[in-house]
């Protein structure tokens, strides 16, 4: 079956610093139109970052109020990326101000979209590893949130329960135990 | 460190059928206020079905387009709660709808925010077992979707690479191997 949708027209009904909404006439594989509404928005980085020690290999965490959902989040650092900037330079940039965190290594883990049906904006997945603890933690006037470390095992069993409510950071531990399993 | 906001009050500047945009005059853990913008939409259902036999294990799937992304995605299927309904039923529905395959057991598998940072809804996480083909695919007039079955490790192997592109599938991989671990 001809899957293809073309989009005749597009505009956005409300705008905001963080996404707009766009709604757009497409014409369907059988030639039909229909107006349909998705969210766009500036792309976001999720860093997943590993410290290797003595107690073993751990994840460096925030927790932090979240507005939408309205409660406590556990998850891996990150941030929207800045017009123009490198993204493992923002992924860096975006974990470094939050945990305090430097990585001497940042690498692709992949990209996906938060929400195709209803997002037009991309999420880009990093690992980061050889972590130095600046003990400079640069948050923004509103950020508040605490740094924790957990062993991996630990945040591959509680995924999922709170506080780890968060669907993009268990997308993130997919493809860091897709990337352990094919290395 | 006190990480709890409050919320003062609340309004919505932008109604739509699919979701709604909220704008909330919130107080900071240090007695600060500012206003936060975050979508509320109903939950969704993602429901990963297992279909065993002779070909091993395998996930019935829905390939389609998506109107965010501008792209086509391989998904597991799945919908918007209607008001109302049980979370299992729900589940049965949206998938015997989109694949045909009806399931004789369905499972939760957990609950996430999407993304708690701009999202008031959860997602919820179903598995699906003991499946029929009724052979009747029902989809709305606008719906244009193939059912396509894959081998369990493929989809673990392929998931974040296109069409394997929405997060959300990852999570529900998450989950889904996490079960799997602790079984």
């Amino acid at each position: 079956m001809n899957l293809i949708w073309t989009e005749e027209s597009s505009k956005y009904v409300f705008e905001h610093r963080l996404f707009s909404i766009r709604e757009s006439l497409c014409r369907s594989p059988s030639g039909k139109t229909g107006v349909y509404t998705a969210m766009d928005a500036p792309d976001w980085a999720v860093v997943v970052p590993v410290l290797e020690g003595p107690q073993g290999r751990r994840f460096v965490m925030v927790r932090q109020w979240r507005h939408g959902a309205r409660e406590l989040s556990l998850e891996f650092p990150g941030g929207v990326f800045e017009s123009g900037e490198n993204p493992e330079e923002a992924a860096a940039r975006e974990m470094e101000e939050e945990t305090a965190y430097r990585p001497s290594r940042v690498t692709r883990l992949g990209e996906m979209s938060p929400n195709p049906a209803i997002m037009g904006n991309h999420v880009h997945f990093f690992l980061a590893e050889g972590l130095t603890d600046t003990g400079k933690q640069r948050l923004d006037e509103d950020e508040y949130m605490n740094v924790e470390l957990f062993p991996v095992e630990e945040v591959i069993r509680n995924m999922g329960k709170p506080p780890y409510i968060h669907a993009l950071m268990a997308a993130a531990l997919t493809l860091y135990l897709q990337r352990g399993a094919a290395s």
